[in-house]
């Protein structure tokens, strides 16, 4: 006799994008289409520096969560387009500061564009990209979907700069770096996910469920890329593993690998971190203080956590295609550490 | 026998901002102190780097003009408050992302917020301003006004990248030099004057004269500051005279001294501007180059056309003393070149 084993119960096993990306696949025909007009210029460099980083290949997934949670919200209009790629621009905005503010030289497997264009084609170009974000959100013409986002775009920068002061500091918290977290990723996925009830005229219970569900998975994400960028390779992530450790950034697997150290294990820390004295071999022997101490896992365990928050978060919507499809991304997110 | 000796005759005899800078101060001290309370944040870095540059004593002309246009057309409620405060929350992001791009050490007299916290706070800090911009627009609500000032945002940007590309190249027309104008400076006191009609509710025409009185008067105020750049001194400038000349910036003054010069002095523009090779006594040798061609009496002249543009602008408003003011205003930016 067969046993029904309820999706939910079992995530990690259907941990697919692929139902995400098949429904909201015409929508993200459009807004592909609107990202290449709106970065069009008479500026040769503006298009070159954008479609650098636009067309290596992210996966969009702020912008697709933008069209799920419109269609989710039963959205029949043709503005989440605009409000995905509003996202989708802001989120690639912060790439090129952040990209500058981190002195990054790879951005999913290729050379930053500051690298090529140099600091202040990245800047401008960010700038530029911004203010066509805000542009086509106000086409859309929704107070409420622009407010939501304006206050992203605010929150996000104030995160980064938070980031900033707290940089190399090993004594940082796991609230304090939640915090940053919340600010600089969090916020946007939250904002790309609200506005999509926002815009179909949903009841402020839904747009804070959708709220939530970004927020959380959000965190999730933040933490699963955090362990990953000591435990992936360089190919599979598109980025340098140890990227965060050359650049002395305190993530959780350092937050929890230098509370549960020896005082050995945290004048490492304060060596290659806070002074940035970094030898050959010190990324593997950072990546071994963390396996003994778990940090990787435990971040991941924590990304679980608010992966199941984000789920939870969806349950007053009734069940469905998209419903299951947004239930399965929070799955992806979290399997990618494996 | 008295002859009367109508105002706009004799226009550089009263070219002061006093009766601008009295009319609107009542309005200013709301900006002020809107302005103070929302670059906090409990990110301690953002109100210093912020206030750094705020309270270095620009003259806010752009807010200014807000406020003034909105009298003009007869607003009686509060929006222009937040509109001219976004407006100095757009200018000041670009002021900290220039200093970034442009490598300066001083502004207004003061060293450059990127020497004292770094290039990463100025590109974040005027992210988080560009963020509380975008969100005290959307509290005034009026749709039309956010989409000049968002369009305004790209347009500078792209503007900038435009003069990133075009840098260091001595072949700059005049045509290509005002274009970049247009857009890194005058696109945002354009949007800082039409917004007053727009939330006045006041007709197309009203709202085009305000954006044209915008135009021009940012177009002369730009050449007037581009000929301050090789004319004035350190201390009344607030900057430091050459900087221009060493950032190798092909401004009017330049653009017209190539054309009329001799091939040996177009050998130095090269050497100095394009491969930015400088020699002591190199900026007195340019400012010698550009006295016997005459550049700077030309730009002079240049924004002095473009003066009398803004001025007549303003023809389709009854006379008053907001009018009056607003003329003056030409005048006394056109007065501070001599």
């Amino acid at each position: 006799m067969g046993v029904v084993v309820p999706l939910e119960d079992k995530p990690e096993e259907r941990a697919g994008i692929e139902r995400l990306v098949a429904l909201v696949a015409p929508g993200m025909e459009s807004v592909n289409r609107l990202i290449l007009s709106r970065v069009g210029s008479d500026v040769a460099m503006i298009p070159e520096v954008a479609n650098h980083l636009i067309s290596s290949g992210g996966k969009r997934l702020r912008p697709m969560l933008t069209l799920a949670c419109a269609s989710l919200c039963g959205y029949a209009g043709n503005g989440d387009v605009k409000l995905a790629a509003s996202v989708e621009f802001m989120h690639t905005a912060t790439l090129l500061h952040d990209d500058v503010v981190d002195e990054s030289d790879m951005r999913r497997g290729k050379l930053a564009a500051r690298m090529l264009w140099g600091n202040e084609a990245s800047v401008l170009v960010g700038d530029f990209l911004l203010g066509q974000a805000f542009k086509m959100m106000v086409e859309v013409g929704s107070l409420p979907a622009l407010d939501v986002l304006a206050t992203a775009a605010a929150v996000i920068a104030e995160g980064e700069v938070w980031q900033l002061s707290a940089a190399k500091n090993t004594a940082t918290t796991e609230d304090d770096y939640l915090a940053v977290v919340r600010a600089k990723t969090a916020a946007l996925f939250a904002a790309a996910c609200e506005v999509g009830p926002i815009i179909a005229g949903r009841a402020k219970a839904e747009q804070a469920a959708c709220r939530s569900y970004g927020t959380n998975l959000g965190i999730a994400f933040q933490l699963v890329d955090d362990a990953l960028d000591y435990g992936g390779t360089s190919t599979k992530l598109g980025k340098n593993v140890g990227d965060d450790f050359r650049e002395g950034k305190i993530t959780l697997p350092v937050v929890l690998s230098f509370r549960r150290g020896s005082d050995e294990e945290r004048a490492f820390w304060a060596r290659t971190l806070e002074q940035g004295e970094i030898a050959e071999g010190d990324l593997d022997y950072a990546i071994a203080i963390m396996r003994r101490h778990k940090a990787l896992e435990d971040t991941i365990e924590r990304a679980r956590h608010y992966g199941a928050m984000a789920r939870d978060a969806l349950a007053l919507f009734p069940d469905g295609e998209m419903k299951r499809a947004l239930l399965e991304t929070v799955d992806f997110c979290i399997a990618r550490a494996h």
